[in-house]
């Protein structure tokens, strides 16, 4: 998975321009202000970094815009795709002429019922999504979902499973104390969150009505690569893909719920999407409140009240956007690019960079990373910053870097900081 | 409060302009088709209807965009100052040159909280918010607090009033019933939600924790134009806003809790506000959902888990744009006079148009009217639609027609609807 700019180091390029005169080739100067000394080959290799067009496909950009753009490696909300963004510039004053902005919209009129039917459809198309499913667009995070899950789908007696491979499973296993009876059947916490364990060493509760997961841990870079199966035989696996949805095609008739918070890889923040089993609604505890009672939203389509209606619509381009890049199986691709680059550019820094992360459990979404000398971290954050590459500092809980590589993130954008990183390096070795 | 284009009754424009020539006074000829004919008076009137510009003031509005927008009268998602949208959609793309949309910001970021604590301090001046009050930036709109309210200021046996005069303040009362015992101390129902009880008559539950009222009741077009005191000593008077919100000043520490949607007066749907007594936070009940725990908010500073970023950032633009305008005070005068021109309209339609609501507490944001020939009604709205005049149908549970002239509806489009509802009369009589 390692691309070419992975056989490279970098020598930053000095002021006095002459210093490069013996560098024959063009290709060898590398838009940011880079140049490359070949280190296993003598092939020139080009590294396209930029931070003028992200996206080199939207050529009707200004380049006034392009050019200020930053890479954005913040876990969430984070960047968007380039071409969305333009779209929805283009028209937030007024939709299609219908004379007024998706944000002024009645949620019942016909042109935002065409705008949120059409994204329900887009994701169907990604995710192949069976009629036997809803798809709920809702609002409050994946934090709502940690209690409207257990509200929804046990008794206050009932036994369910969680298993924890970072703070988000964490944090949805205690919300769900309030309304049954988890267990945690394993967590990482005293290897920091670095594992996920073999699926046939789990014991997991026979009677469990559910296991949760938490797909990809946004903080700690962990995420599955295959999926458990519940032991109990009506039991049903349910997945936080907060992180990673989206990112890669998926089996969605393995779970009962998958859902997800769209500030990641799908939209702004503010939306919440609830993909469910539809035999798994209609059951709410007494005591749940009306809005996180998945058979209103199901009875409704999600219109029971107002919805986030711009956010879905931003989620609806960001849909039409992964479809016309082929689908998840294309993202997947993308994605696995991005992230060998990057993981290759950490492994072969001799120690001076490293991810604690179980090399098969490592994100593709969420790349945490230390410096050997801790001390250079926060001047690393400093002048990757000044050099148009922002949000890299890792979660407040886990401290180091990281850096968030969703699938807006174009590969420039890693390629930009994975140069960035060997240049620093090269000065602090 | 009637406008001079109260005096007049009007004719349409017939294609042939001929027809019209006896007309001696240009001003005679609206700009959207209409001709006048005084009735009261021999004054020459002129009525100011126009789709082109809604805010003549933005003079560098191009005018390819203001002559395709339309009045929108949803009752919201609703229309936005066109100012704030143009603003918006200048800064969609790269927010004042970070290199980034809003909808991409970490929320934990500098930029997205210079401008969610901004969003805050301009709400603050805007409704002359005391330090005893906590503004909390929320998600799920007012059902959602209908649920949040009880479970976070009673125990479950607690008595709590209701006073109910529309569909909201009802469905605030049936969701209390999951938490705490409340009772309904008046109904409208009976009325269909046409009046508003005089206080004294109330037979409020002495021991009552809270007295909950909605503001205004978005369906029906009730206003309270007045507050109750809660007759317990200890209780508190709660206020959904959610459709008179920033209209008119308040005094807000005659509340414990005021909340409103943003859908309406200041912003997109997605955003809830809640405007909460400090010393009323922190006695959630156990079963209390975490993202329904104001102490969790509050401690956070709206921050705990991603807010809907966007949406609080156009809420703030709408704050600005109103003070811009001089504040509440000023707000509410140019509500005055739109209503008073319509609410005229219909009582000097000599039961044409009727509205049901009483006098005294008729709504200066939701104007519900039916037409005496209710066969007529759906040729109304037909007719209204082709002249950019959008979403005047009634709600569904109640029929007939409902305006919804909330702050951002200009004085323009409200002259413009009266103009069309005489000229309608005019043909239908």
């Amino acid at each position: 998975m390692a691309a070419s700019s992975s056989t490279a180091f970098l020598l930053k390029n000095p002021s006095n321009t002459s210093n490069v005169s013996s560098f024959k080739n063009p290709t060898f100067h590398s838009h940011n202000g880079y140049f490359f000394t070949p280190k296993r080959s003598n092939k020139p290799i080009s590294i396209t970094c930029s931070t003028q067009v992200q996206n080199p496909s939207t050529t009707t950009l200004p380049n006034s815009q392009s050019q200020d753009r930053v890479f954005n490696f913040a876990a969430g909300p984070a960047t968007l795709p380039e071409k969305v963004l333009k779209k929805a510039e283009s028209e937030l004053y007024n939709w299609r002429n219908c004379g007024m902005s998706v944000m002024e919209m009645s949620h019942r009129g016909k042109d935002f019922v065409s705008i949120i039917e059409k994204a329900e459809s887009d994701l169907r198309s990604l995710l192949n999504i069976s009629s036997d499913y809803s798809v709920l667009f809702l609002q409050g995070g994946a934090t709502t979902q940690f209690a409207a899950i257990p509200l929804n789908l046990c008794k206050p007696n009932d036994s369910v499973d969680y298993l924890v491979t970072g703070s988000w499973g964490d944090k949805a296993f205690k919300e769900a104390q309030k309304f049954c009876n988890p267990n945690v059947i394993w967590s990482g916490k005293s290897e920091k969150y670095t594992k996920i364990p073999s699926f046939d060493l789990l014991e997991q509760n026979p009677d469990a009505k559910y296991l949760h997961i938490c797909a990809n841990e946004t903080i700690h870079g962990v995420e599955f690569k295959k999926y458990p199966t519940p032991k109990n035989k009506d039991g049903i696996l349910i997945a936080d893909m907060s992180s990673n949805f989206c990112s890669k095609p998926v089996d969605v008739s393995k779970f009962g719920i998958i859902y997800a918070g769209a500030q990641k890889n799908v939209g702004p923040s503010g939306v919440t999407i609830v993909i469910i089993r539809k035999d798994l609604i209609g059951n709410a505890q007494e005591i749940t409140p009306v809005m996180l009672d998945y058979k209103i939203h199901a009875e409704n389509n999600s219109l029971y009240n107002t919805p986030p209606c711009y956010g879905i619509y931003m989620c609806g381009l960001v849909f039409e956007d992964l479809l016309e890049q082929g689908g998840l199986e294309e993202v997947e691709k993308k994605n696995l690019k991005k992230a060998g680059i990057l993981y290759d550019a950490i492994d072969e820094s001799g120690g001076f960079y490293r991810c604690p992360v179980d090399k098969s459990v490592r994100s593709l979404m969420n790349v945490p990373f230390t410096l050997e000398k801790s001390e250079l971290e926060a001047e690393f954050v400093k002048e990757a910053t000044k050099e148009k590459m922002v949000q890299l500092k890792g979660h407040r809980s886990v401290g180091g870097m990281r850096a968030s590589i969703y699938n807006a993130m174009p590969l420039a954008g890693v390629e930009k900081l994975v140069a960035f990183m060997k240049e620093f390096q090269a000065r602090h070795a």
